[in-house]
């Protein structure tokens, strides 16, 4: 029986239902500030937090990517030492297998028949100066040079400074100052760019490349915001105006190009609202100050061999225009967690502002010292004795509060 | 004396304990209500937020990673341009040192001994079909073709539509429908794969080869899902295979394949639990419609001089598999924020409940008026002045309810 | 007339300020209690929260980044093989156009005059050995060795243990232990890293190379942690010592090394407060057992043709240092959001510690059961009739507590 009456009063407490217990104090003042903070806290939530940023949404910002590029078009250079040359993309592009960081070649100077042998260093070289052989100790290297010290100082006459006698690959590269690019043609050189994501965390995956029945059309077209903004053929000239640069200027002494593909991706949205954004950039200027980097180069060589054996090489200084397409994006898609996190800072910011309305409500109103008492009950131990009664029943009961 | 009183009076405030009243209201139907809701919150939050979804931890999404790549395997292609041929890793693998984008060479075309000079257009060029020589301008280049017009139409005879002759590398590039792949030993190579990640934000890194004391078991292995997960040694044909599709096909005219090393590590749980898990994915083809675009390939050329120095090229147009390994992953770690942020919010919600609760209680129970005036005391103002002598000592408290 | 009134019966209670009822407990151990949790929560909110980990911030991890490298330096070998060489950075970077992972060959070995022909396989490869021609069978590559088998076995004597003939690029490369890094110079080399970033969440971009008016500065300076720490230039020998290994002992067998850029961004302090910190790391060990994987090496190769069309090669196995610019950060700004959900779930956390006072209060203080009494006011229905003169005024008011 006694075990039977406990447990009833045991439900009895857990399943009553206690609601707290409010004053009204009548003060439309502190009312309609409470109302206004509400209205603001609501509008935060709804308005910013989910309409605008989209705060019921888990996100993956982690986009995993892979970029294939080709390059089409062909070019044909003049120059003393190298001829009548035509360039193909097989000569152009460094690497040539496609990569997301590309170079294309529009200016250059070959250095041919280079042999491993004995010349006067550079003079633009400060180490190789030398007034007499002892400036020029055997077998050391030039600082920054193309090669090892003789033990020579080779002059012109016996006042003027000269430079020190080097063993490396002869005759060294001369002093070049482009003029203008080389390769006229490369405005109108067409990269292809294919670019596959995922979004791991919501097993999304798309390609840039616009899924069309005319496959002609990805043979024809040519990316423009506007018309073609799913285009993924884009003429050289176009994105270097894009990014706000003549690309003559460029392609003179080098540069380096930031092809940014966005991907904003809401997923509540479905599939096919996912589309690629391009932006262009160039990357080789300081962003404060302006000024434009002296280019962008580099050396490579080929190397042959005479019937005889011997090495030579043709020494290529290339200046271009260096493409670093880079991906990035984000991925939205409802999720319980987020929401909840959301709207329970809400709620809780809204007891902020019944704190402050408090505040407001006891300090500040004229009434404030009479709403206190009301509001703050004195704890009164006699009258409960006259409960004590009562209080036998309640003992053991668990968590009458939870 | 009177700084003493205010002092100890305005600690009494600081420290009494003031305790939230509640009513009572015997309601069983709201009350199972309301544990219901509580239930539901406490649930999901523990359920789902922290089990499921690991929310008492702070995660790195940033992974770092460094990839090394190595092939091994030998094939022999025979064909009438190139001969006999053996393929080494040096020659297959394009780049050749190891990285994380590389191609393998599966099927290849050889135009060997083009020099600089002049013969017809491909018939495949549009823009090098001629009637007469008036179509072919003299140093306009071709579009999307091999070189410069000479300004000559080649025709085989008065009626035929000919090509414009050209300045470029000749002879031009054949025709070329791949029909197998020739290096047919490429589905044996292998690829060890060596993936360094870290995650700058715990300070943990890993490799993905196994810590083994078992040197030679790096050296025999091949990986396997069931048997040998962590063996970083895959056989090319084994990939293609986990990416759904025949190798043979894949290596005829070329494709793309994505190689997604996948990090998940709790770190809650050690070092030693922090295993790659690998996903292999073709990514050249399109997911709607499944349509296989048209494959991958690039030329590359080597140069080459004879004895009177003049330059002549191979030209070489290869098919193959361009393997993109791709990592990513993430790493979780017990964090204050996080579960300080989720219990609040889900306390916050719980707050929520008990509005909602009172909602019912009020306007759907059918005692809810007489609820209503007890939630909500009246506040009578001439009830305070009998307490008038309490309200001088409370002045000047700063923060009662604080 | 009753539309009107009940229009302001509603404003009334829309606009009626309610606070919630307390009652003052008097009881200071509670109270202390509840102080010092909410001073807890306070201090983490505050010091934690706040200060140490920034969460007033919305944070951009998905750095972009481009890398470009320029290497400099000159330096002579000597080999049997290969003669008195000179390498400059078009020979030992690899690739040479400067990319974010680069290779450095400090050490190689060359097979010249390799020709497809017929030559005994190595002794190294297993596959390779045999006792008599059956072991070779005609037409079969060698598992992980040089070419295809022939059909005959090559032995010293009859009892000896020999190799079968292949088809292949002969001679073989033979056996080679480095045992010192032949380019003795490369500790020299200097790298300069230019890094570009952008966090497109803030569209804040910026490069590692500091904007300094003092143009020499870039060409003289070298990195220092202390002296010179936005310096872009790097000794190879410096990095390696930073990384906490010899120079040497990597040149000669190779290694691979991490660079890592950070950036740790707090955009709220402006744009020039934003700089990189550079770490360095070995990658090629394993981070528990320290012991230290083989090496890193590669090998290419250059073809030649002779007078009579015929191709041979020069196999290069080179042993080097592969550098791996990895570049990762972050960026913080001051956000509503996150602020928000900070401080909502600091004050959610309030609630759950009223919550444990008022457990503590209720259960564990003497008068528990006294305070249970007045925290929770019983609800007696009687008592409601005899205001019941009110009740019809509230009816039809919608929400009155919200």
């Amino acid at each position: 029986m006694a075990g039977n009456s406990f447990k009833r009063r045991f439900l009895d407490v857990l399943f009553d239902y206690k609601t707290e217990k409010y004053v009204d104090t009548k003060n439309k003042k502190v009312g309609v500030l409470y109302r206004l903070i509400q209205l603001s806290i609501i509008g935060y939530l709804i308005g910013w937090v989910f309409v605008t940023k989209k705060g019921y949404q888990e996100t993956d910002e982690a986009i995993q990517s892979s970029v294939i590029t080709k390059l089409k078009g062909v070019s044909v250079t003049n120059t003393t030492e190298s001829g009548l040359l035509v360039w193909g993309p097989e000569d152009y592009v460094i690497p040539p297998q496609g990569e997301a960081v590309l170079f294309v070649v529009t200016n250059f100077l070959e250095t041919p028949k280079q042999k491993l042998g004995h010349c006067a260093e550079s003079h633009r070289v400060l180490d190789g100066h030398c007034q007499n052989d002892e400036d020029c100790e055997e077998g050391k290297m030039v600082v920054a040079g193309n090669g090892i010290k003789s033990g020579r100082c080779l002059r012109q006459d016996e006042n003027s400074t000269g430079t020190c006698e080097i063993y490396g690959w002869c005759p060294i590269e001369r002093k070049f100052k482009p003029q203008g690019p080389l390769l006229k043609n490369a405005e109108n050189f067409t990269i292809y760019i294919k670019n596959f994501i995922q979004f791991s965390k919501f097993t999304f995956s798309k390609c840039n490349v616009l899924e069309t029945t005319d496959a002609s059309y990805l043979r024809r077209c040519r990316f423009d915001e506007e018309l073609h903004p799913y285009c993924p053929i884009f003429r050289l000239g176009d994105i270097t105006r894009r990014a706000g640069y003549n690309f003559q200027d460029l392609a003179t002494s080098g540069g380096s190009i930031g092809i940014m593909i966005e991907w904003d991706c809401d997923l509540d949205k479905g599939y096919s609202n996912c589309h690629p954004v391009y932006h262009f950039t160039r990357l080789d200027i300081n962003v404060s100050n302006k000024t434009i980097a002296t280019g962008f180069n580099f050396r490579h060589s080929r190397y042959f061999k005479n019937a005889a054996g011997e090495s030579y090489r043709s020494l290529f200084k290339v200046y271009g225009i260096r493409f670093n397409i880079m991906v990035h994006g984000k991925a939205g898609m409802f999720s319980i967690i987020p929401t909840a996190i959301n709207v329970g800072s809400g709620l809780a910011l809204m007891g902020a502002g019944v704190f402050f309305c408090d505040l407001v409500l006891l300090y500040l109103m004229k009434k404030g010292d009479s709403y206190r008492e009301r509001k703050f009950e004195e704890y009164k131990s006699k009258k409960s004795t006259t409960e004590d009664n009562n209080v036998e029943d309640r003992k053991g009961v668990a968590d009458r509060i939870i």
